[in-house]
């Protein structure tokens, strides 16, 4: 070993525990070994007709097949996008602009990449209906009455929640919603992978379009999909070439494409022992929480296994998020997937959460590589943390 | 070496000749390796506020930097993409949503990534004018003169033709336009790498944009850029977290961005040596063709030095494409960056090449591994290969 490689291994194995999984995951090794020869050898463009171009669009032909797959769903349903949120925006302003202008009902608590988006359809003549949240992060079921009484053309509410892990109950509102004959999509990044999914079945209930991203099921960043039943029409949003179907032009990220295909599978095939081990570290966490006094949001509400919200009563999330981070917990204050906003999360404002408890709103959200050591170890962390920051705002009042 | 090892090193060594750099490129290897950390150990989510994050933060505010060097823009006039296809998606639909609907002058020759998304927004009440072409495939003075008098608000021409490889005179375009008060943009995802570009330079001329990728430049798949006069109002395609200073949410792919800024870095350090080998390389070749009989198109007008577009009378193009594939040279026919399509070239078609020549057009992109030897090799191959040709559609006839 040479005394860089030293150092940089001691960066390594001295680097912060990693409870961020629901911003990004680390890229699996085995998914990284797969994509290497995309990377080094077999870099064709799908679209060239020589031995180049077709082993790169037979990469991306097996990918669409795994994907397909592991969300039971026809390959022809999978439409590759560099990410969920422009999966989110092309099904969100794709199917807008090929449907009359109406009511669009969408979570009060969903992703900037669906809320968004849909702010952007008001001035072409769309009605945004914001879907309200009960104090557990369900929609409430009067404000969902009274939106379907609307005929929403389009609706949009997300499977699982980025923050709160609250799952809602998606074969229901879409079986609701299909009365309308609206489109219904779900922003499910969050739960896949952690939660089973199953298109064809939720397809039958009414759901016609699902968005999944590879980064948050160890798979690389820059790979994503909108799964969709091809009823739907959409306009693209990125035109061009044709690529997708004419459904998102631009030379397919081959690699990041295939790394995708395989994280896909490799989640789907480990979901039912791993969801139940990163429940027992969620549960664990949440008991010691408890004792410490903090406030648990959504704790009755089914909710994803590796999630935890929670805050501590006069702590700030952020201070708080600091001071775990040098101390070598990285965890997430409110949502990771924005960029910085001062404000309270609005997903607990949504929940009628006050503003002073929901500032100090922490996320934990466990991955593959976590363990019980480091549930204990953060604890412990918490416990003198919290003491002490408390000790700080006493003698600041 | 395993027996596996040997297959794949054989499959390696004996693969075909590539002559397609106007499609995709190989990645460099120093670009692999600067890539390959923000894979392996540092896969933290750029808006994440611990030290996954910020090193993640820090790699992409170096990889702006190199970026906009390599181009002679400052680092904020930089947004990172998925790909050219959305830069240029972005910045048409972007400034369309932000402006009052008037003309939109763009020209004739433009990728797919251009002419689609312009022609989108017709029903949005634009009204589009395409400026001719000579048969050298410039501009024609009169189509432009014409356009401008309609006082366009928006402009796109591209730098040079990803087909012809044919450059068009942007600063004195952009000079013209910049009397109506047009935003201008330029689509240069094949001239850069390939020419120098100085957008500080075109900025004074009345460029208000331009796309860039890093595919087509030795560096991955799924990284690009739109660098942009801050003063364009461009309302995003892809809305949600905010990133890239609200014009394009979406959680960074990193390690591409990271090999992209690497990727621009080393192509401009290399410019001049390189575009000199590369019109070596390319002036063989069109000297071989000429006396083989071919027909160079655009063979005054000024050209990418990397690019010969060509056809031999009475010889399908698509057909001499499959022999030299099997033959050991990957060359395209017409645009290889779009998905199959049995017309002939609308790029010849605008440039006044009769239907029958355009569609015997192969198209030769050379880079940075391509040697004498190759192209003298081709020379051979392609004139026993079309003598063969001929025959057989003289036996036919």
């Amino acid at each position: 070993m040479t005394e860089a490689q030293r150092v940089f291994h001691v960066k390594i194995m001295f680097r912060p525990a990693y409870l961020d999984h629901n911003a990004t995951t680390p890229l699996d090794e085995s998914v990284l070994a797969a994509m290497l020869p995309w990377l080094r050898d077999s870099w064709g463009n799908p679209s060239s007709r020589h031995e180049y171009g077709r082993e790169a669009r037979r990469a991306l032909d097996d990918a669409r097949q795994r994907v397909a797959a592991a969300v039971g769903a026809h390959p022809t349903e999978v439409i590759f996008t560099s990410g969920g949120s422009e999966a989110n925006n092309l099904f969100l302003k794709g199917a807008a602009s090929s449907l009359r202008p109406g009511f669009l009902a969408v979570g009060a608590t969903e992703h900037p990449s669906v809320a968004r988006p849909v702010a952007q359809l008001a001035p072409q003549g769309w009605t945004i209906r914001k879907l309200a949240v009960n104090a557990d992060g369900h929609l409430s079921p009067p404000a969902w009455a009274e939106a379907l009484a609307l005929r929403p053309r389009l609706v949009s509410v997300m499977l699982a929640n980025n923050e709160t892990g609250v799952i809602q109950d998606i074969p229901t509102l879409a079986r609701e919603a299909q009365s309308c004959g609206a489109w219904f999509h779900s922003d499910a990044v969050q739960a896949f992978g952690k939660v089973a999914l199953d298109f064809r079945a939720l397809n039958g209930t009414g759901v016609h379009a699902l968005t999944i991203s590879g980064h948050k099921i160890g798979g690389p960043k820059g790979a994503a999909a909108l799964v969709m039943d091809k009823r739907a029409e959409l306009r693209p949003l990125i035109a061009g070439g044709g690529q997708e179907g004419n459904l998102r032009s631009g030379t397919e990220n081959v690699a990041a494409i295939v790394g995708f295909g395989l994280a896909c599978e490799r989640v789907v095939s480990r979901l039912a022992a791993e969801s139940a081990r990163l429940r027992g570290l969620r549960d664990r966490l949440e008991r010691g929480l408890t004792a410490l006094g903090a406030t648990i949001f959504a704790p009755t509400a089914e909710r994803l296994p590796n999630t935890c919200f929670f805050a501590f009563a006069r702590v700030d999330g952020e201070t708080l998020v600091g001071k775990l981070d040098r101390a070598g917990f990285a965890v997430a204050s409110g949502s990771a997937c924005s960029s910085a906003n001062p404000e309270p999360s609005p997903v607990l404002a949504a929940m009628g959460v006050p503003d002073d408890l929901a500032r100090g709103a922490v996320r934990v959200s466990f991955g593959a590589r976590n363990t019980e050591a480091e549930v204990d170890a953060l604890l412990t962390t918490l416990g003198t943390t919290v003491g002490s920051l408390r000790g700080l705002a006493a003698m600041a009042a």
